[in-house]
């Protein structure tokens, strides 16, 4: 299984109302897929694995989506998990055997 | 489908090392599901759908279970949706589509 | 010093419009402020210590603050540092040499 | 009041050992007030406001000094209100009446 140096997790609150929060939660998922990266789709919050630098810009762009999309505003809530040298726990790794 | 009031999603960070995490982590994970609410694994958190009472005290126990599996002390972030009149959107509705 | 077994911190993000999330808000860190804990009011979070227990109980009480002032619904995030042997990092020891 | 379009609070959490994670923590609060941003440090997290991309830049480099003060790996808990149009509500706003 491949190694990846980082793993992230976002949720996005853009400041829209009822079934629109879907709309604009939606095109920012969109977009997480169509970096490449393994994507796995929660509840709360989008996780990635993938490099440092590469999910870094995504997390960014995942703001601006939200505004693009016509939300004057967003809070998002962003875990990161970093391990340079040996690489962290793979997605499959945490969540296969609980499924 | 039903309505629940509360959904809430849980990662907890024993103070172990190591392959240890999982053991800790796996603990909290099956006490989560014998609670029988409907309960959905990521790679960050664990997240259920019930009742705001049972919720709230199946977050309590959580930590509870770490120190009994023997960390010394427990790191945890939590967040809760609460919409006691019209109920939270649904664990299914916010990630099926996207499978 | 004393030593606490606990310390947590909570945002809470009540559904209401504009100045009214702060008036909300307000009525949450008044009643965390009338626990008689140790209170640290910051820009995203307010962190008490304390015991668990009591913790726990200001936790689940300010989400309903929340409702009984006006918000339809809330959504809170919640970190929780328990430590029940050797007590966690005070407040003191991790902010007063900083300001 | 100077007007800032966005905000960000960020807790990091070195995987070093004791008293080890409070040197490493203190490297990076060092280098956040050194990029001029208003910053406030609290328990859990510390919090800036300034622009979205200086922001965004700043919360990229608190891991890679994590990496550099010697933890082999991070974990990073980050919170982003963004509000290109109207600005975000400052930290004075926030916290300065409740203390």
């Amino acid at each position: 299984m491949e190694q990846f140096e980082c793993s992230a997790a976002i949720q996005v609150l853009p400041a829209v109302e009822g079934e629109e929060v879907i709309r604009v939660v939606d095109e920012v998922i969109a977009y997480i897929k169509s970096t490449g990266m393994n994507t796995y789709v929660g509840p709360f919050e989008t996780t990635v694995e993938g490099s440092f630098d590469q999910i870094m810009d995504m997390l960014k762009e995942c703001q601006r989506i939200c505004i693009a999309a016509g939300a004057p505003s967003v809070m998002s809530y962003i875990k990161i998990s970093y391990n340079p040298g040996q690489g962290v726990w793979s997605i499959d790794k945490k969540v296969t055997k609980h499924h």
